[in-house]
């Protein structure tokens, strides 16, 4: 684990995004909150808190992170419905992984679900969108032409 | 939590594949095992199992299951590095989480070990590929064009 | 830890419940989901589940348990909301903690997003109603006056 | 989850007390130490403070805490014995939730290492009981006719 | 992970053990129960417990296990206390690791609490004594002069 | 657990150590790489690691830290491997248990891994080796006849 004793403590703050690909059935269900196994985005908001918060125990070369805030919010899409996440933490290394590490289970929680109805779901596009604070500084994701 | 206690005991399997994509560079430097955080691909499959052991944890609706095998497979393709993983099982419900979750888990980690390369890496086509056992039986992933 | 292996595996089953007491306020904010922190009752749900998949990490001398089913539900009374929860296993072992433990996280999770409103919310009468299975068989509460 | 990360980081406690309702004999096998599980209190004890360390696992919208102190006592009173719990912490937000799990768990271990005799026993009274730091400062329970 | 799918359910035990020596002043401390930190035996019993009962999160190629049983003894001899640990599961793999898991977490608690007299201590010959069960049967460790 | 809260927030570190005793032929398969397992060096490092950031879940007692570093090294000695951990903190207790600990799940997972060819292995002489940090100042453990 690399040694981030010496770096200082500073406000890092950190945006990813996932999008999961479903059928417009499946879609509708979810905003209807017409599935058995209960309020599908709210859980999945959840379940991607929950998981910020233990990324220290998931991946395995991290730092351990008191989180100040994770969000979690949803967009509807044509394609199915995009995850956005942000945390922030006053920390000696960055929070990029808490980051995608939410949506990863934001977006998984939503399979979890949803696949009774359709397991041909395809989680996508999972990659951080921009991150601030610490020696390194600000990156933003370029946009491509796939993207715009 | 659905109740399972109706169902029988049964002998079920679940395939899963993530892609993470990355530049050429990135994949040389895993390939070589010239990261400084150590080996990446090991260190993946590691986070992948331990991740599979845990969704019930995770993921909130889900059943603890002690699983038989978890394995995590690693291909280097073109865009990047493809990882299949497959879980089996003896449950009342089947292992497609714990095996979309294990593969999540390993792509947010390689993600992790390389990002001081490349921050712009993105986790894509997270999918389940095959299940079978239990009541609903076989599913396969329908091969597309874009697959192909 | 009680050695349980020579029990044979049985189905089992415990439900418990517990009170929170709050103002009316609070219950009303909760009922209309006006309160900032979301949605309390599918979060405490949620954290009633999680809990009781947990119970052998919190309570020191329970036996691990693979359960069928979790059931957290939610009853507004003149006090404040009564929280009931139903488990089942198939195990060598009773699963009254784990209904006990889903009530108390339950009724917590309550409490911590209600708080900001409400700060004496007591929670109260947390008990066992009723267990079914093993060797002991069917235990029920006995109504007392106080209760009726 | 609130973002705290303008708050400042100050010295903030909190107080939690539970009572666990239980018959005579039960509290005197408690008392001489008779009971087949072991050490009753101590056990408690360690199930409380264990518990006060995990609270953002448990409680989806609390934040990480790195707790200075976790104290657990008890007293025994006429109907059961009353569980008192302290933390401090030097933190952006307060340690409310961890002394009231601290309490809530002690009390689940109580229950399940006296179950065995007594399986009618309640927890009940689980409340704040002070709380101090933090911009909101001090909080305190006002005692009430019944509680006197 | 071993694939252990096809492997039948047996009844298998394990036991382990380990010395953790120290000065005699320290052992005295502990059999009279003065340390500050409270019942230490009692405490390293507990965390020895909980340690088996998740040795499929910390080691990281083991399986989920569901155990029947774990026992923790001590004895004093001249050098220090020896841990006994036992277990048994009926499972597929065998509980060696939970074994020696429950027995090295024992003797770290038992630094734990009596470190701030004694930083000093030494854990040593922590070993496998005795499995039994799967189909590489019986193993028992032979006696060396040492050990006699 | 002992109130830290007064004590200021200082640089902390800690080293341990342990050997695990094998035959030869164990300890060339480990070099060789050849063990169906997989890579037992770097899982045991992986393992160790992850065990140092869960010491406050696992020995009771113990606060949380965020560890600024951990480092697991080994050396092949005649009698077997020779583990090494390191850890540094910004905290206001010391590290020395999440050396210890780090070294010790090092170990057993050396163990699990190799324990199809040898089940004999000792784990021995886990030790703190030195700390640093905090009122109390430098410890180092005195080089005795055997160690030389």
């Amino acid at each position: 684990m690399v040694d981030v004793g010496k770096k200082p403590v500073t406000r890092r703050k950190a945006r990813a995004s996932v999008l999961i690909k479903m059928q417009t059935d499946s879609m509708t269900a979810i905003r209807k909150n017409a599935l058995s196994k209960g309020d599908v985005l709210n859980t999945a908001r959840l379940a991607g808190i929950l998981a910020a918060k233990r990324v220290h125990e998931l991946i395995p070369l991290t730092h351990q992170l008191a989180l100040d805030q994770i969000a979690v919010e949803f967009e509807f899409e044509d394609q199915g419905i995009r995850i956005k996440t942000a945390v922030s933490v006053h920390a000696r290394t960055g929070a990029e992984m808490e980051a995608l590490t939410a949506a990863a289970l934001s977006a998984l929680t939503i399979y979890d679900m949803t696949k009774s109805m359709d397991k041909g779901m395809e989680i996508t596009d999972l990659r951080l969108e921009r991150k601030s604070g610490g020696k390194s500084g600000t990156w933003k994701r370029k946009r491509t032409r796939e993207q715009s």
